[in-house]
């Protein structure tokens, strides 16, 4: 018997269940492995042995894989758990270990962000240390697109297609009333802009907004804002502004009203970058003003995917699959751009080491000179991500998804 | 000469311009009028001549009735104008009429809600009062579904859409972590809570989210959401509530954080009652929450419409011209239903006086006795109303609207 074990971690992406369905549509091809497990809740479910067994999901439910591809967040679930290193805890990796051998496992693919990637790092190394022959083998998503080696990050083309088509809706909105208006538009993205920098999308041929976009790459300064604000109220009645909720002044300080306190991997939770601004242009400017939190709808409203962005999804999973029958290990799957005009990438793979626990920001020359816009470049790189929208069906007016009813276990 | 002129006036929805349409396209088989004109900004257009020839934008832009009926906000702007009464203010009424005259308009359509209704009512009157043949009549647009005499309000069932389908998405989201969590969804009704009541349609055979619902028809006891709240932890990990912006106490004061100002019709502006929820279980429970506002998309996402909805709205669309061609006049149209198995409903009218001005607020008895859901009448008149899904051409990634360019002029 020659099984593996899929699970995924950190926040939710409307892409990362269609590197899951890669992983199962390669093996339905190669039948490398005989039964494919998913760990319930990220790596934690190995600890508790509250697995799923995958090959009976296919079996079992007409069009499983079809429809976990569109599928959005964690159809195993996540966690926040950060694995200790073995010279602190050796119990948690010989309970890892243990259950790969008693569940004759192979390999063992994590689809994650950054901190899957320390945990695909931190296993690869000890089964190497012990000589074990399982392989670890990281799958990246982010809507961040913060992961370096790779030229980007499924769940990042979604989140960014959700985003410029959101901007352009709110720009419709905007543009009904004759009077001067500020309109906030504030979107996530710790520290890297790419996130917010992907709402330049939404401008086409009759609707230039977002008007101003703002990156936390680039230090804030309040009376610059102010001031192309005004700028643009002169020659038009409606401003959109892109903001990223990461946004810092010169001295690092967060642009924001509230942020309270951090999560387990020490990042401090953000929030009101937008409303700081709103009060801003409210008492310097005073013309109407709203902000809008395009909230966490962007992680997971996969009615509005990018099918560019789930195809790759899909293909990572597929080469992950593949990279574990050539017995590869401590490696994370990445995506090469090969061309932008026709766009084309293929998969890659790079050590873990490269790639763990370092985080890519947008680059300087890729933000205008005045650090309210982006450059063609950006444009360039951005556009192919959001071509294509994946065959969602619909039951009753509502898009029709799998059900999570595995992970209400209380 | 006989031609014909429309406005759009109050709060964007999805659903507004497919009332344009329904004239349009309606005329287009009766040739009745020989132009159709657009009023920029609502009435206002009126008063500076700020107008369109939508007949020519037939000619000019192929495809224009098609793309119009799905092009989210108003394609002729809006305005937030209060039509003083004729007493006030004969000059406006003057103004008015005067324009009717020079551009030989036979019939003036105003798409909007309870705001522009009440307009509707003074011209129609004034007409009468002074012997014009000119025809008034009113179509009825508003997210908020809080109309009388019709059974339902074009672009409530694509705004009912968005919020379930946001609900099913975000449910999703909260599904992932094994930890307690509470996840509040503020939703936009003021005084009426027929949107937020809509998020129940997001429950389906895997996902009872949302697992509490309050509507600002029922008296908020922060005790007993506490205790709502409480109980279902003891058996679910997730708990998503669903909870309109106008939520009340038995005092009627506003369950808010904030709430500044009022706008030009004396309503209060209201924001924060899903932050203020937010605080309440930290405070009071202690275990993780999140707030999320549905923004403004709830009224703009064109891009997940409603096909019933833009249907009826067309339909509407198309009555108001046909009681036009019929000389009746004061009136505004509505829709009947005839029957929820299968669903079908006709469009009629009724006087202007009997619809102006008067709130449709939820019947006490489609909300659960506990307060805090809805019933079963109410999900029966709720579902047929979001079904079906119109076609959206996507262009490099993106929704294809039309240009709204003509409003942008300062």
């Amino acid at each position: 018997m020659k099984n593996c074990i899929i699970a995924q971690s950190g926040g939710p992406t409307t892409a990362i269940n269609a590197s899951l369905a890669g992983v199962l549509v390669e093996n339905e091809e190669s039948h490398y492995f005989d039964t494919i497990y998913g760990s319930i809740n990220g790596v934690t479910g190995i600890f508790t042995e509250n697995i799923l067994n995958l090959s009976e999901k296919i079996q079992n439910i007409p069009g499983f894989i079809d429809k976990l591809k569109v599928t959005p967040a964690m159809y195993l679930g996540s966690c926040r758990y950060k694995l200790p290193s073995p010279e602190d805890d050796t119990d948690t990796y010989n309970k890892i270990f243990s259950f790969f051998e008693k569940y004759e496992i192979d390999s063992f693919f994590y689809i994650g962000g950054n901190d899957s990637m320390d945990t695909v790092l931190k296993l690869s190394d000890y089964a190497k240390s012990i000589g074990s022959s399982v392989k670890i083998i990281g799958i990246p998503k982010t809507i961040d697109n913060d992961l370096c080696g790779t030229d980007h990050t499924p769940g990042f083309g979604s989140a960014a297609k959700y985003v410029a088509a959101s901007l352009l809706e709110i720009a419709h909105d905007t543009y009904i009333y004759p009077v001067k208006s500020v309109t906030i538009v504030e979107i996530m993205g710790r520290d890297a802009g790419w996130l917010t920098a992907a709402s330049a999308l939404a401008r086409n041929e009759y609707s230039n907004a977002p008007h101003l976009i703002y990156l936390p790459e680039r230090a804030f300064d309040i009376d610059s804002f102010v001031s192309d604000v005004k700028k643009l109220l002169e020659t038009q009645n409606s401003v959109v502004v892109a903001v990223s909720e990461g946004i810092r002044d010169k001295d690092g300080n967060y642009i924001c009203n509230t942020g309270a306190g951090t999560d387990n991997f020490g990042h401090q939770q953000l929030s009101g970058a937008g409303k700081a601004l709103e009060g801003i242009v409210a008492d310097r400017i005073g013309v109407k003003v709203r902000s809008v939190e395009i909230n966490i709808l962007q992680r997971c409203a996969a009615h509005l995917s990018s099918l560019t962005d789930l195809d790759e999804s899909m293909m990572q999973g597929q080469k992950a699959l593949s990279l574990a029958v050539e017995g590869t290990s401590g490696v994370m799957v990445m995506l090469k751009r090969l061309s932008n005009n026709p766009y084309s990438v293929s998969t890659d793979y790079m050590d873990i080491h490269d790639a763990a626990n370092l985080v890519k920001n947008v680059p300087t020359e890729w933000i205008s000179p005045e650090g309210n816009d982006v450059t063609e470049e950006m444009m360039t790189y951005l556009r192919p991500l959001i071509v294509g929208e994946p065959t969602v069906t619909y039951k009753n007016g509502l898009p029709e998804y799998l059900s999570v009813e595995h992970l209400f276990a209380t």
